[in-house]
């Protein structure tokens, strides 16, 4: 089946190929996508629109010398394909295996990493610099999906780029699409420019020249649709203000054309944009009908595309349903997604509320900013973002949203360790950044009844607040019928106890319960605490406990410096109690991509863990309760 | 002289003048200006080019009813002159007195508070979509300097506003400068539409037509302003690429025009952007020479514009001149300013090595990607950007540095209390959101001489690092002959002691030692530490002193919560020492604006607070020492 693609040990391999081998190769690179990602999961559709740029671009380009920046580089599975880690494939996304995600450690062909949007134009950027810098004369080239410039980074890249280099190659990939249909006047204006006559007959030509004529043809072409793209309404008239040589649209199926149009675009001395359409999906029907679903998705039927039903209701689902319910009852609330209506699960709340949904695209900022400007008329704003794109925002957490004290409600989906998709996307550091704003409330719920609350909480609330809760499901708990507004900075204790206190943070709080239990086998009182607050932490209970238990043991899934524990010892001491605490958390370290009980169990994030690290003070602890019984 | 001035007590008054009435005024106002900011320090050229814009938005749109966002909010003045503060202008920027940006809390007039670029759009959008929804009626405007288009969220606002709201107005308010002259495609850009024949003659035909024709003129020249906009490389074609409806470009200063315009647009059912030439620093003769010394200063003298040299250099200085000679002996290091180059000093590094230095515009995240781009390449970039507008790239930082463990060196100037710009320009937050980032070094020089050895240690590292240093001068330390590399991680012990151990991080420094000598005097064997580095922190010196001393203090001019103290106490905690701890930090609240030394005074940053809130620990300690000798 993959006869061609089992001889292509480095990118060296593809230039050997002949157009017909080439073609060849790209249905045997589709078959190994569908059927390697039925298994692993992973970004399926992305990669399959891909086939033939990156075939081209490794055809005509020579990396490692030449750098191939990819932006989110969730589509850079062909890559790897193609430089020498075939053999590795079937281990995508796997604990140990290759990460779904460009990776400098993995491959000398990884110019650079990524995984989230909008970065690829800078950094070429500042390889071409780099490059001109040094005297050197090795190519650049940026590939960056539409969606990709609906982030202000890419501007503030366009801003720079002719004013700063005269060598680089960026290539818009264009399917339309980002992880759900493009919104805005970006998204338009390609429509627009793809659709123009000019251009799509200038393209047609374009693929009956070159089976004439070849490499002339598309030089011609390209001088044409240099010339269009000086005209009136011509396409890449904006690419154009910014000093940038636009060409395109051409087919990014198309692989001799893509070849040509390559070979040319090396030999100029500007910076130029290509723009390519391409199909996401192409070739799986599955994902060409469900383009949002095979984004990036789980295991499944590589025949039909059929996923197992997840049964269970995610934390993004409850949220989202949550947040439907609110608003049926006040008119205030409102709901913004930058590009993640599907991974949000704001695609339910949609239909109920369109008027009260806004997808701003992939720009973090703006969201953050567009919503402190609707609370300052009245709106209560929830900002559903990703734990680790929310730190796209810090700034205006910190300027627009919390020293104006607005009441914008943070929604941070995937707060914890993400699992497959790996350290991009780790949401691991979100008390510790946002811990030192003040006015800021931050809430972590125990399980999916107590998110509702806690949105409920936020609802009422008169200023900022924050809620974290983890990727997939939570224990299942049942949705009370009647929402609960929580004593802000007020924990629950769960169960008393007087020898130690046990705080497990939302989702470690089934670990802190477990190990609760080990410590009662082991002869101690233990309570268990659901601190719900990160901030502000509810002093009187630490004061209770810490003045009262020998031992304090706090659990949270998000790193140990700034975060959870470190807000205990900084109570504790504000108390002048000097009760010892075992503190569980990640290390000061990136944290690879795997599954999340496995990674929990390899860094110590586990009820046994746990215990072995408490174990010198519980011996302790027992030496004094015999001196006092003897 | 203020005759006009004094008369106006809120916007209401402004639309009872006449057109020679308001001339009149604005020449008032400037005078004001110019002779108020003499004494207060503070924006005066920027304020000095909006008179004649704000007047007429006075005259037009109804405060706070209608609400102004005004981008960065620094030309603000003319805005708090006109709505009822003209009696407390004299206080501008003083302890207690008004801001020197827009706030919420200071007026029903400041709809919108800032302090960081590129905000005003999306602010305004959010404005514009909540009143659509609540169905008023209501003008929403939006003033944004060119510079503000550098910044991406500029950009990503502008891809929502057309497809969001059919009601908003921006005005482009271009000077050609940001802080200093403005760089890349969009200034070009800016600058070719303003230097446009056609447009340049639709202009002066305005003016002419005013003259003779009144409002009918206005609505005539903008209906042709848009047809041009339709054409080739007509005015606009970028906004009207992003679905606004382009006006201009018009003179900034001609007030009857403006007033004309105004109430044009007013009747719009469009997202509309003007665009508006202004003069910074107009009607006075030195700001207008040296735009960007009169961009925001210190007090200066009201007929020469002369100011007091500050002679001893500044940390901003300090830091350009070492980075000079770095730059001398190793070819790899290159110099990065976000639109700073005055006020990060490299405008003096940017003489000797041009093609080593990059004014990116205001585009932080950009900055640090590029930077990180470089880095690949072999380079070691430094970027220059005040710890409050890092903020802006802390995604960046985590996701493009510190991942990928590239040697990106941060400069982080005005670490620490800002003092007069207040809470958006405070730098109190780089310790908590940096210290939970795996891989980056944190670095507080005591003194100048500290900085240049930080430096070149940073320059040596082989992954990032950070130093913060503060605004202004420093303790005036000459700078040794040769450079050293200090050893990471690595604390200074400036004097040794056993019973109190006090780490005085970076400027609190020389507090430490004043609080020694007090401690001294009271009987106490007292250390001082310069620990060199919030993170990683010494480990070894931390044990040391935590394990004979009997109280551990330390100062930082950071927030407490996350901050250094709170690495002090993690270290402790993993040490499972006991040891007392007093922490001297900002409280977990926003700090106005005010003198550094009195906003110390007024928080407990200082010597005697931190004796005071260290009383009940050495009553303790003393106790213990007459229970052993007595």
């Amino acid at each position: 089946m993959s006869k061609i693609l089992e001889t292509i040990n480095s990118p060296a391999d593809v230039k050997n190929l002949t157009i017909a081998e080439l073609t060849a190769l790209a249905e045997e690179i589709r078959e190994r996508l569908i059927v390697g990602v039925a298994k692993t999961g992973g970004h399926i559709g992305p990669n399959l629109g891909v086939v033939e740029l990156t075939l081209a671009m490794h055809y005509v380009f020579d990396t490692p010398k030449d750098s191939f920046v990819f932006d989110v580089s969730h589509q850079a599975y062909v890559h790897k394909l193609l430089t020498g880690r075939e053999k590795l494939f079937h281990t995508i996304r796997q604990p140990g295996g290759l990460n779904g995600f460009m990776l400098r450690t993995e491959s000398q062909h990884d110019s650079y990493g990524a995984g989230h949007a909008g970065t690829a134009l800078s950094a070429a950027l500042g390889m071409a610099v780099a490059r001109d810098l040094a005297g050197g004369s090795e190519n650049i080239i940026a590939l960056a999906g539409d969606a990709a410039f609906t982030n202000g980074i890419s501007f503030e890249a366009l801003n720079n780029i002719a004013a700063q280099t005269r060598r680089m190659i960026i290539v818009l990939n264009d399917n339309a699409w980002s992880i759900d249909k493009n919104v805005g006047a970006i998204a338009e204006y390609f429509h627009k420019v793809v659709t123009n006559q000019t251009v799509s007959s200038l393209h047609d030509k374009a693929a009956g020249l070159l089976e004439k004529f070849g490499g002339k043809a598309v030089r011609h072409v390209a001088r044409k649709a240099e010339e269009a793209a000086k005209g009136l309404i011509g396409p890449g008239m904006l690419f154009e203000e910014f000093g940038l040589s636009y060409f395109g649209p051409i087919d990014g199926h198309n692989l001799p054309l893509l070849i040509e149009t390559f070979k040319f675009l090396k030999t100029q001395n500007k910076p130029v944009i290509l723009h390519a359409i391409t199909q996401k999906g192409r070739g799986f029907q599955p994902a060409i009908e469900k383009q949002k679903k095979f984004h990036g998705l789980g295991p499944y039927d590589a025949e039909t595309g059929e996923t197992k039903s997840a049964g269970q209701k995610t934390y993004s689902e409850v949220f989202a349903e949550s947040l439907t319910k609110l608003a049926d009852s006040n008119e205030k609330v409102v709901a913004i997604t930058a590009a993640m209506p599907n991974g949000t699960a704001l695609d339910l709340f949609r239909p109920h509320h369109p008027t009260r949904y806004f997808d701003v695209g992939i720009a973090e900022e703006h969201a953050v900013i567009f919503a402190a400007g609707m609370a300052t008329k009245g709106y209560k704003p929830f900002c559903a973002i990703y734990s680790t794109f929310l730190q796209r925002a810090f700034d205006p957490i910190v300027h627009d949203v919390c020293l104006q004290n607005l009441p914008v409600v943070f929604c941070m989906d995937r707060g914890g360790l993400s699992g497959d998709d790996g350290p991009t996307h780790h949401g691991l550091f979100d008390i510790s950044y946002l811990r030192g704003v003040p006015n800021i409330i931050h809430m972590v719920p125990k399980d999916e009844d107590e998110l509702a609350d806690m949105m409920y909480t936020a609802m009422l609330h008169e200023g900022p607040s924050a809620i974290r809760y983890p990727r997939g499901t939570g224990p299942g708990v049942k949705l009370k019928d009647k929402l609960v507004a929580l004593e802000i900075g007020k924990a629950e204790v769960v169960v008393d106890g007087h020898d130690i206190a046990i705080f497990g943070l939302g989702a470690m709080l089934p670990e802190a319960i477990r190990l609760a239990e080990m410590l009662r086998l082991e002869g101690f009182s233990t309570a268990v605490v659901n601190p719900r607050f990160a901030k502000p932490i509810d002093r009187a209970c630490v004061a209770d406990f810490g003045g009262r238990c020998r031992l304090l043991i706090t659990l949270e899934d998000h790193v140990l410096a700034g975060g959870f524990g470190s807000a205990v010892l900084e109570t504790l001491n504000s108390l002048d109690l000097q009760t010892p605490v075992v503190r569980i958390g990640w290390p000061d370290a990136f944290i690879e991509h795997g599954k999340v009980d496995f990674l929990r169990a390899k860094y110590g994030l586990t009820a046994e863990a746990a215990l072995e690290k408490a174990k010198p003070h519980l011996a302790r602890m027992m030496e004094q309760v015999l001196a006092r019984h003897f």
